[in-house]
Formats: structure tokens, C-alpha cells, sequence
């Protein structure tokens, strides 16, 4: 790729223009507001000008509403070989662009899944997609050729190509993307009618549960109204559970005096710890972000002195990362073994980790012990250690 | 302040003893489940056993509805002077505490807005409530002695008192940290249900929606129980939104062919709009990170160069932090003046810091101008610009 066309200069537009550039890729950039355009060329996205003959690539970073429009245009004027855009919503945009272009065959749906909460060439990087999945959503008509040029710019900015149908792509997105912005939104837009002084309480659990409703609204608007058929399934088993949730917090605030008002306040109290159990479930679905497999364990045994048990986890933690975060500490006696009041410390741990910290624990004097082996081991000593 | 008692050594109750510890006060450490508190003691949180005479202070670290009979208990066996708890709702403990105790006078209700996504000790830190609000919701019958002994304490922790009602507290955390941990379960749930590989576009805007859904179901049910009238109100304005939402949804998934469909559609999106405008709204209500007031702003002319803009953001960056979050760009020719093509750059900031600024990038060579006085004629300037 020698040459990219850039339609629409703000966040996504200016990052993958800067990107581009970088790879030594003439870019040309143009947006419906001339400003924008000049500054992403002042930030040494490409040049604010049109190309004077047709380029191997044209991004078309605009509204979902608007893709077909600007691509049935940008043909007719032959800005370019190969098309894409990068809507975060698949189906409609892409069946209305199909529908208008001249060439459907050369046009590919996109979608990089990166952003920022600040919107605007000025908040674009170079190196926002690095390592982010980027979807292409290729048509029954789409030419190899297209799939492949588009595929090149991914890979050029250093994304993860993933290539899925449309209809599956705005099933994931609604869930992972568009659903959580309305969560967020619906509660901050409670914060508007709090009590005096509320803010005083606020803390980063309250920012982050609300932070991306932060964004354009006209734009949000578009995003959710090109997908608010997979929107629509996911927000009415949401309005299902929060009914429940409304019902269970009547039963938990009444009286609970007589036998059957204790009843029901039991039914509620299921019903809430039913739901936060599914939320906690519902996290491990989420890829880990450290994937790494813990098939072994280093066993230490502290004796009963204040702060040993600080001194082992500094003197481990200089040989592996936050070893705190799936510690288990024990008492030594459930064994059978150890001092009395002694304790003994596991850190769950990948095999080749595991032989590192042991190593290195015993050259500082500690009696550590590396456990290597199945999980149900592991899972069978908790059991006796927990009675 | 010279002697503590902990009683429940969870993250909460053993941040409040590594912080004490270290402040030279002795603690003495207990909790039903006796490794716990020998491993609080052994991370050198204080020591595994009861004080021989009263402590100046009981902190009651257990959950909401254990509070009553734990400091009933306590008063009986005289552990302390004074009691205070740390249960994240005020009203239903803190009136079966004064109900079950031997002696209400010597109770003060506390709660530390202080957490971490892990609970226990292991996950506790002595500096876990710097700068962190600690409410204290004295009753009439609460002794000024009392109060002065918790106020010590939460002094000692680094923590800022605020003195206040237990209804308001339970109002204001209903909405600032029981509903929204409700919301990222609601969220954290429907990942369940999700389609095959939908985890691979989970971002970090859901991660944050959702991340304190993690927690003790156990321990957040009991919470929420306590709190249960405060945050049904909430949730009932929540539910009505959803219903809303629900309904615009329906709306714009369906077909748009005729003009009612059309008037229909537009009305769902003005509903949809409107939610994420009230969402916006609502996150003003959020204290700023930063406090400062931008009363000026630098104003600096930028030629068309490709890359111009870049290495002015870079040069500001060296005299202010993070200036792009707030910069304003327009076209010079908004002002009748400047090159053609050419840009006017704004940096909103405290007047200090836009002197400063100024001075620096004037002895850079860039034609920088400090503009201080009213945001009045900031606005008119802007209007003007985005003509």
C-alpha cells in the first residue's frame, strides 16, 4: 500500500492516518469540517488535500448513518481501488452501502475495536490499535482483492485482523460495547438527582462503572440506533433481571417481624445473591489478562512472628509479579505439621515460575517447597486446610 | 490513643491495624476465623490475642448485620473504652448496635470509603484510607468522648471525618456505591449468555463497567439487605429508565418504510438521546480530578506545516500536563487575521500556569500569546471561531 485515503478526520480517521504515515504511506485527508482536516494534517497525519488520482485504500471514518452515503460518493468520483469504514456496527451500514455503491465489490466493513473517552483528531494516536482485534466483515460480493488490501492497512497499523460475519459481529459488540455505554449512562444519569453532599462519597468503583457514558450523544445515538436490534435482546433480559431485583429489594426493605415476612425477606435475599453470584460468573468470561496457567505451587511454611508473613511476600515478590493476588495462607496445624500457631503460605503459580521463586526463597533462607502436579491435589489440600 | 482492638480481620479491619501499627499504637487482633487473625498479625498488623484490660478503642470490622451482637458482646467483656464499626451502611446497624449494647453512649458508626476489588487480609494496606473520606454518624445519645476517640483514629488512618446523619450517608452510598455495584452484576451477568468468541472484542470500557462485580456475594448481600429502602428508591428510577429504553429500542429496530414508522423512529431516538445527554449530565455531578480553574489561556498561531501542530503539543508538553485533554483548535481566519490555511491554538489553564507556559514556548520561538481574564470573553471567541 502506497497511498490512503482518509474520509473523516477525527479520533479513528487521524489515528490510522497517523499510523499509516508512519509506515511512509501518503495519506490525504479530508473531513465535512475543514478545521479538522488542517489540524490532522498539522499533527503530521498526511496532507489536507485531495489525491489527484485514485488510491489503493480509502477509509471512510464517518457516522454508521452516514457510510453509505460518502461511499456511494467517494466512488462516483473514483477516490479509490478498495473501500472500508470502521462504524462499530456491521449489518445495517453495510447493507446500506452495498446497496448504494456503484461497486459493491470493492468495499469491505471494518471495525477496529480501540477508542479513548476524548473524541477529535487531537485526541489520536499512532499506536491506538496496536495489538486490538479489528474486525472485517467481507460480503458474499466482496473481491479478494478488496479483503486483501483492507486486511494490509489492519496489519499496517498493527492490529489483529478478525474476519466475521456481520450479523455475529454486532451480536458480540452489543453486549461487550453498546450495552455497557447505556449501563453506564442510565447510572450516571441518576447521579443528577442525588442527595446534597453525595459527591463527597463518590469513589473509582462509581467512576469506572460510569466513565465511557463520557462521548458525543448524536454519535452514541447513531452507534446505537444502527444496532439496536441486538441492543433491543440483551437490554430486555436486563430490564428482566432488574425487575426481579426491584421485587427483592421491596421484600428486603419491609418489616420482617412475623414468620411470613421473614419468609420473604429470605426470598429476596436469594434472588439479590442469585444475581451478584451470575455477575461474579459472568466475569470469568472475560479473557484473563495475565493467561497464564497456575500448575504448580510453592508451599512455605511462616512461623507465628510479626510481619514474617510481610517479609515472605516482599522477599517473593522480587522473583514473581504480584504473587498477592492468589496467595492462600493456611494453618500450618492442618497438616498435622509446623509450629504450633505456625502458617503455611501457597502461591499458585505456572510450573517454570513456581521453580524460580522456590529457588530463590531457599537461597534467602525460607523453607519453600515447590508442588508440582494436577489441580485436584491442590484443590483437595484447601478442602482439609479450610476445616 | 494507645491501645486497639480489631475485631474481624478483613481487608478493612487489617488496613486499619497496619495503619495504627505503624503509628506506634498497639493492636491486638481478632476474628472468628483464628488463621485470619494470625495472618493479620504475621503481615505485622498488631498481635493474635486478647488485651489483658480495655483498649482505648474497639474497631468492629464485621459485616452490617453482625455489628449489634458483636459490640453487644464486646461492651460485656469490657473490651474498650469506646466502639466504633466500619459496615458500609449507617442506619439498620448503627440502630440495632444502640438497641443491643450495654452502654449506647459509647458507640460512635463508622464507615471508611476505602476499598479494593480483593478482600482479607492479605489484600489490606496501611496507607488504604489517605486521603479517603471516613464518615462518622454519631446518635443523640453518642458521647462527645466517643466521638473524639473515633475522630483519633481516623485522623491516625490519614482519612478526612465527615460528620453526618446515617439516613444521608445511606442515602448518598445507595447512590454512590451500592446501586452501581448492582449495575456492574446486571452487566457482569448478561456476559453469560453471550455468543461463542464474543469475549475476543471485550475491551477496557467494559472491564471498568464491570469490575466490581467481583466481591463477596456473601458480604455485599448483607450490605445491600442493610441498605435495602435507600437503594429500591434508586433502582426504581433505574427500572424506569430501562422500561423507556426498552421501548425506543423496539422502536428503532423496526422497519422504517412509511412516515408514522419514520415519526416513530424519530422518537425512540429522541428517548435514546435524551438518556445519554442525562448521562453526561450526571457525571458533572462527579468532583473533578483536577480541581483548577482555567481563568486564562494561551493562545498560539500555527502555519499550515505538516507535523506543526504536533511539535507545539510536544513543546507545551514540556511546561503543563496533559494539555491536549482540554486544547482548542480553529481556523485563523475565523479572526480575519493569519496565515491562509493556518490554525489558532487554545490552551485553556490557571493563570499561573498559562504565564508560565507562554513564557516558554515564546523563548521556543512560537508566537504565544497569554490571554487572562473572564470565560466571557472565552465563549464569545469561540462562537465566533466555530462559525
Amino acid at each position: 500500500m502506497r497511498t490512503l485515503a482518509v474520509v473523516g478526520t477525527g479520533l479513528i480517521g487521524t489515528s490510522v492516518a497517523l499510523a499509516a504515515s508512519r509506515r511512509g504511506v501518503t495519506v490525504f485527508l479530508s473531513d465535512r469540517d475543514p478545521v479538522s482536516a488542517r489540524t490532522a494534517a498539522a499533527l503530521g497525519a498526511g496532507l489536507a488535500e485531495e489525491p489527484v488520482a485514485p488510491v489503493d485504500l480509502a477509509v471512510l471514518a464517518v457516522p454508521p448513518s452516514a457510510v453509505g452515503t460518502v461511499l456511494a460518493a467517494a466512488q462516483r468520483r473514483s477516490l479509490a481501488r478498495v473501500y472500508t469504514d470502521v462504524a462499530s456496527v456491521k449489518s445495517v451500514p453495510v447493507r446500506m452501502a452495498l446497496r448504494q455503491a456503484p461497486d459493491p465489490s470493492r468495499f469491505v466493513g471494518g471495525h477496529p475495536l480501540a477508542g479513548r473517552e476524548r473524541s477529535g483528531p487531537l485526541a489520536a494516536r499512532a499506536d491506538l490499535f496496536l495489538g486490538r482485534p479489528w474486525a472485517l466483515t467481507p460480503a458474499a460480493c466482496t473481491s479478494d482483492a478488496a479483503l486483501g488490501t483492507a486486511r494490509e492497512l489492519v496489519e499496517l497499523c498493527g492490529a489483529v485482523p478478525v474476519v466475521t460475519r456481520s450479523r455475529d459481529h454486532d451480536d458480540a459488540v452489543a453486549l461487550t460495547s453498546h450495552v455497557p455505554h447505556l449501563v453506564a449512562s442510565l447510572m450516571a444519569a441518576r447521579l443528577r438527582e442525588g442527595p446534597d453532599g453525595m459527591s463527597r462519597f463518590a469513589g473509582q468503583g462509581l467512576r469506572d462503572v460510569t466513565r465511557i457514558a463520557h462521548g458525543d450523544s448524536g454519535l452514541w445515538g447513531d452507534i446505537l440506533q444502527a444496532n439496536a436490534a441486538s441492543i433491543a435482546g440483551v437490554v430486555r433480559d436486563l430490564h428482566a433481571d432488574l425487575s426481579r431485583l426491584v421485587t427483592a429489594l421491596d421484600l428486603l426493605a419491609a418489616p420482617d417481624g412475623s414468620e411470613p415476612e421473614r419468609a420473604e425477606r429470605a426470598r429476596g435475599m436469594r434472588t439479590m445473591v442469585d444475581l451478584l453470584d451470575r455477575g461474579i460468573a459472568g466475569l470469568a468470561q472475560l479473557p484473563a489478562t495475565c493467561g497464564d496457567v497456575a500448575d504448580a505451587r510453592v508451599r512455605v511454611a511462616v512461623g507465628g512472628r510479626p510481619g514474617e508473613l510481610r517479609r515472605l511476600l516482599d522477599a517473593a515478590a522480587e522473583f514473581v509479579v504480584a504473587p498477592e493476588e492468589t496467595v492462600v495462607v493456611q494453618a500450618a496445624d492442618a497438616w498435622g505439621g509446623g509450629a504450633d500457631g505456625g502458617l503455611v503460605v501457597r502461591f499458585p503459580l505456572p510450573s517454570d515460575l513456581a521453580e524460580c521463586l522456590t529457588a530463590g526463597l531457599r537461597a534467602g533462607g525460607w523453607a519453600a517447597e515447590c508442588e508440582q502436579g494436577a489441580e485436584r491435589g491442590y484443590s483437595a489440600a484447601r478442602t482439609a486446610g479450610s476445616e
